[in-house]
């Protein structure tokens, strides 16, 4: 593509560059035929005004970047939705970038972002990344800058969160109130903190009843994906056939779960009582219908959406903004996958 | 965000604005001490180069676009996974940005990308386009430009796409061999070319086999959604009770009347077989298992970006690129929801 400058348009017109920008402007010492003569020839020329010139000028560029580990994720889906909603509402574009869970891609991506000028970013961490110097920069910038879901409780900047460890807890002690005293637990990578804490909130829900940790229930998924939930109940099978309960991270794991002891005529909840995390769609679908923990995914789009607006309102009006928490309540939603 | 100049930075180091742009670009009449202060001083103050300005030095800016209706749907979002994945094989970083199936939203994103100066745009068009403006705007500006799945035939570029038309035909002609008389077809809306092919290759099915069209046979989907599927599924049952067949759009519908049939006792395959559209994982995680046309979504990524980076590297010399269409083959999957 030839970029085309206002030199070109001038010099189609044989006025000068100065009267092509003052009419590109609209300002009012260029005459309307004029104006008229510069804009048609900008379009002819296919001229599209330098994006940096019009940031600076404007101060703003109406863009919101969006960094997200996995756009298949349904849980991600939802927000992406929700957040381009409200942004839509209120005159801003998205750009979505995807980290596929990688530390080194998603400090590409912050950088391009910030490259771009973005007014805001809004962000969920990859499995990879913590508070990382990329996360820094762009709080030592002062960005407007939303963390949601997967966050790093170091970072100074607003957050939209649910309670994971009560979650987890309240998923747990539902199994144990069905009557498992022997309860798998599937969870998510080592470094991400909804990983540990839905794995802290499982430990303390079996302190509390008195039933012992055993470090061998436990098993680590890499990927958090279906093929992963049916190999580890395979496994779990195999290594612990009196297992009576899992707690999966996620429900794409536990649906995997539940393929699995469909496919092997382990009866579910009789046998073993699953439950899973985030209220996909698809888990009232499946048969029997899973039992899962409500992750309000829409809400989450939304209030970050509005965390990060009025943040970048504050810094349009140079006004101090003090970076806040927003904590999203959860429930519990029993289905036949655990209602023994 | 305060944009930093390379005149602030020559002002703390009290040295010429010109000193400081060679320091940046690595010129040999700089000293190495000087290069060094200069490129500390620039980390310092948060200095980004304009990014049009690097942009046209190097004439590329190493990111693509990427425009599609909707992330939910597994299909796209395979399809995003393998584009992103190819990209950065190839040094590309990737912007997604979602129409929410609406044109208005799509002509902004266009016009976003082509602002940003990305390099290629590959898309996927909104239920509501078609041959518009915003498109032969792409083309006109010679920018490299791949469309896939929901495409319009008249744009003069590249595309990916597969035989809607043979692969429907080959869906309802397996429910007629299955030995299915009254078919149902629950079709997406009236302006996507895939919907309409797909519908085509219905009707060009059961005139093959002799059985007459009935157009009050033909539900259409405005959003293609799970919740499109129960509804059209209840009121198929409504008005035709002898319906002893349905060809689905889409999988996410297909598994919408699957749930239908399964909450209201109709046996399926027995009293309704269904086939679906396009071999979402989750097909074969339901009960029963559900048939459908396998889509190559992953091959699809992988093709747009290889022939939009072909075009890219040609423009990149100057060398004339003539588009071309890839078209991926299609099969049917039979499984139990069909099979009788």
């Amino acid at each position: 593509m030839k970029d085309i400058t206002l030199k070109e348009i001038a010099s189609q017109l044989g006025i000068s560059i100065t009267t092509v920008s003052k009419a590109l402007k609209n300002y009012p010492d260029v005459s309307e035929k004029t104006k008229k003569a510069v804009i048609e020839m900008a379009q002819t020329l296919h001229y599209t005004p330098n994006s940096f010139a019009v940031n600076l000028r404007t101060k703003e560029s109406k863009t919101i970047g969006l960094i997200i580990p996995e756009v298949m994720h349904h849980f991600f889906s939802n927000v992406i939705n929700a957040i381009i909603d409200e942004a839509e509402k209120n005159g801003y574009l998205v750009i979505i970038l995807q980290s596929n869970e990688s530390l080194e891609l998603e400090k590409k991506q912050v950088e391009l972002l910030i490259n771009k000028r973005v007014d805001g970013i809004i962000m969920s961490l990859s499995n990879e990344s913590n508070n990382d110097d990329h996360v820094k920069e762009i709080i030592n910038r002062g960005i407007p800058f939303v963390l949601f879901d997967k966050i790093t409780k170091l970072a100074k900047c607003s957050k939209v969160i649910i309670d994971d460890q009560k979650a987890a807890i309240n998923a747990t002690q539902h199994l144990i109130d069905q009557g498992c005293r022997k309860i798998a637990h599937i969870r998510g990578p080592l470094n991400p903190q909804n990983a540990i804490d839905r794995y802290i909130g499982y430990k303390k829900a079996l302190e509390k009843n008195n039933i012992s940790f055993d470090a061998s229930l436990v098993y680590t998924c890499e990927n958090v994906t279906f093929e992963e939930g049916i190999e580890f109940t395979e496994q779990i099978c195999k290594d612990h056939p009196d297992v009576d309960g899992i707690f999966a991270i996620t429900d794409l794991v536990a649906v995997g779960a539940l393929s699995y002891c469909n496919d092997h005529n382990i009866k579910v909840p009789e046998q073993i009582a699953i439950i899973g995390f985030s209220n996909w769609f698809m888990s009232q679908v499946i048969t029997p219908k899973l039992s899962t923990v409500d992750q309000p995914s829409h809400q989450m789009g939304i209030e970050s959406f509005q965390l990060l607006l009025e943040e970048m309102n504050c810094h349009k009006e140079g006004i101090p903004f003090t970076p806040r928490t927003i904590l999203l309540e959860t429930s519990v939603i029993v289905r036949e996958s655990s209602m023994r």
